[in-house]
C-alpha cells in the first residue's frame, strides 16, 4: 500500500503553476508584491493540478501515540497526559480545537498508538497501531511490522477524509516524549549530532535536557537504525503518530492535496514521507518555525521555508492551523483579484517593474 | 482636537495584563508554548482594558491621497492609478478587499487626498483636505493648517466607525509616490540617512531609485522639515493620508482599539503619531516586515516586532488584514481554551516549566 501510493505521487503541474505564474501578474498590484502568497498560490495549483483552486474543505489531522521512552524522564509532563489531551480535543477545549474553529477546519483526532483504550466518540478515529511505543533506549519502538502498518493508517485516515471533502490538510501531533523520538529520527536520517536537533520539548530545565540527550545517544547506539531505510529508522527510535503522518503526507502527495506541516514532530513525520518519496517534498508547506532547535535544521534540509515565526513549539498542528491560514489568503488572492483589465487600472509605465 | 485625543491616552491597563498572563497559564499547553501569540493576547488585554476580550468588528481603514513628487519620475505607475485603485477598492477587487473578506473585515475607504473628486458612493468616505501634495522637492507638502486637519481627519473617520463597533482596526494606505514621502518623513524624524530609509516602492529600476532618493534628499533640503515637530515634518514632506492614518493611530490609542499597522507607508503614519504621542506607541501591533528597507529601521526604532515576514510590499492594509487574522486567533486562545482544571489535565511534573 505503501509503494502503490508513492507511486501515485507525480511531479506538480507545470501547467497550472504557468497559468497561475501569469495570472499573478495580471492582478491589481505591482509584480511579485505579495511576495511569499504569490508563490504559495502558485505552489497550490501545481499541487491540486487546478489552475483557479478553491480551499473550502480544511482538515487539520492530529495523531495521537504514547512513547516508552517517557520512563527515563525525557518529558515535563506525565505520560497520562496524551490521553488526558486526547480527551481535551475531544471535547474541543485544546488549543488545536480554537485555532481549527478560527481558521473554519475540522479537526480528525486520531489514536494511533495512545497506550490505553479511548472510549468510542464520533470525534476520535480508532487506528491504534500499538499500546504506545516500547522504551527506545532499551530497545526498537516498534517492529517494522508496527512501522508500516502506522504509514498504512496515515494513509488510511487521509483517505477516508478525502470522501468527506479535503482541500487543504495540516497535521499535528500530540504524544508526551514525541520530541525524543522526533530528535533520534532525525539524527539517525540526516546524520546530525544530537545535541544539534534536541531541544526542550514542552519545557525541561538543564538537568532533565542533559538527561534527554544522552537518552537520545543511547537509542542511537541500542538500535543502530539504518538511516538509509525510513520505516528501520520509524521501527527503531519513532513513534506510532509519527509514522502515520509520514502517511498522510504521503497520500495527500499522492491525490493532489497540500499538505501543510505543523512543527518539530510533524517535520520529522515529513522527513520519513519525503525519504520514502523525496517528490512529496513539493507537497508540502512548512506553516511555521519552532522554538525546537532541530526544527529548523530539518526545514533547511528539506529546502523548506516556514511561512511564521511566532516562538510556538505546542504541536497539535497549532502552527498548521495559522499556516493554512495564509495558504487560504494567497489563493483567494489569485482567484478574486481584479486584473487590471477588469479594473481599469493603468501598468506600470517602465518595463523593468 | 489632536491635544485632546492625545491626553485621553493611558498607558496599558496592567491589571488586565496580568489577569490575562495568569490565565495563559493555566491553559492546557505547556507554559509559554504559544510564544508571541501569548503575548499578543497579553497585549489585547492591556489594550482594551478587557481581561477577557472578543474581536468581532474588525475594520480595515485605507487612506488615499496623491503626492505632487509624482511629477519628478519617482515611482513606476502613473498618478492615475491612486483614482484608479479607490475605484477597485469600492468594487472589491483589490487585494484588499479580498483579504479583508478572508478575515471578516471590512474595509473603509477614505479619499483624504486624492487629486480629483471621486463620485459619492457608499463605500468611500469623503475626507478630502486637498487635491493631492504639492511637489515636495521644490516646496511643502501641504500647509500646517492641513497638516493639522489630515491628523483629525483621521480620529473623525475612527471616531465614526465606532459608533458602528470596533474592536481592532487595521490601517492602510493607497497613494502613488508615497514611498517616497514616507522615506522623507523616516529621515527627517529619525536622522537616518535617506538611503537607508529609502526602497523600490512599486517597483522601480536602479536609475529610477537613485532619482528616487536624489529627490528625497533634495525635498529634506528645501523644505528643512523640525524632526522634532512632527506635524512640520507631516506639512513639509508628508501626504494627507500619511497624516490620517497618523489620526487613527492616535484615536485607537484614545479609545483603547488595538491598531495593526501594515507596512512602510502606514509605519510613517504611526511614527509621527507616536512623536506626538509616546504613550500610543503600546497600542499599535505591527503586522509584517515589508520589503521595503526603511521599514525594518523604523519598526526597530519604535520598538516593535512584526508579525509576519512574508516579502511583501503592497500596502493597501494587506499585511495588517493578516496580521489582525493572527491576533484574533491569539486572542481566541486565551478566552476559548479550557484549563488544565476544566479539562482535567496533569500539569507539569516539574517546576521549571
Amino acid at each position: 500500500m505503501i509503494e502503490e501510493t508513492i507511486d501515485r505521487i507525480e511531479p506538480l503541474d507545470e501547467k497550472a503553476m504557468k497559468f497561475a505564474k501569469e495570472r499573478q501578474d495580471f492582478l491589481t498590484k505591482p509584480k511579485d508584491s505579495l511576495g511569499i502568497l504569490e508563490k504559495l498560490s502558485i505552489q497550490v495549483t501545481g499541487i491540486t493540478r487546478n489552475p483557479m483552486p478553491k480551499i473550502r474543505d480544511k482538515v487539520i489531522i492530529t495523531m495521537a501515540g504514547d512513547h516508552g521512552v517517557v520512563e527515563e524522564d525525557v518529558s515535563a509532563f506525565p505520560k497520562e497526559v496524551t490521553l488526558q489531551m486526547v480527551d481535551n480535543f475531544i471535547h474541543g477545549g485544546a488549543a488545536i480545537n480554537v485555532l481549527a474553529r478560527h481558521i473554519g477546519a475540522r479537526v480528525i483526532i486520531v489514536d494511533i498508538g495512545v497506550a490505553i483504550d479511548i472510549k468510542p466518540h464520533k470525534n476520535v478515529i480508532n487506528k491504534k497501531v500499538g499500546y504506545g511505543t516500547k522504551n527506545i533506549a532499551r530497545g526498537a519502538a516498534m517492529s517494522y511490522d508496527e512501522a508500516i502498518r502506522s504509514v498504512e493508517a496515515g494513509i488510511e485516515v487521509l483517505e477516508e477524509e478525502i470522501k468527506k471533502g479535503v482541500d487543504i490538510v495540516g497535521i499535528g501531533d500530540m504524544g508526551i516524549g514525541n520530541t525524543t523520538a522526533s530528535s533520534a529520527i532525525v539524527a539517525a536520517v540526516t546524520g546530525e549530532r544530537v545535541e544539534r536537533v534536541t531541544g526542550r520539548g514542552t519545557g525541561i530545565n538543564d538537568a532533565m535536557y542533559d538527561n534527554k540527550i544522552r537518552v537520545i545517544k543511547k537509542a542511537l547506539e541500542v538500535n543502530s537504525p539504518d538511516g538509509k531505510d525510513p520505516l528501520d529508522v520509524l521501527a527503531k527510535v519513532g513513534g506510532f503518530e509519527i509514522g502515520g503522518l509520514a502517511g498522510v503526507v504521503l497520500g495527500a502527495a499522492a491525490h493532489g492535496i497540500p499538505v501543510v506541516m505543523d512543527g518539530f514532530v510533524s517535520a520529522a513525520g515529513g522527513l520519513l514521507a519525503t525519504e520514502l518519496a523525496p517528490l512529496a517534498k513539493k507537497y508540502i508547506i512548512a506553516s511555521h518555525n519552532s522554538v525546537e532547535i532541530g526544527h529548523n535544521i530539518l526545514l533547511k534540509r528539506m529546502g523548506l521555508r516556514p511561512l511564521l515565526d511566532l516562538n510556538m513549539r505546542l504541536g497539535e498542528g497549532t502552527g498548521a492551523a495559522l499556516g493554512i491560514g495564509i495558504v487560504e489568503a494567497s489563493v483567494k488572492i489569485l482567484t478574486e483579484m481584479a486584473t487590471f483589465e477588469d479594473a481599469g487600472v493603468s501598468k506600470a509605465i517602465s518595463d523593468e517593474v
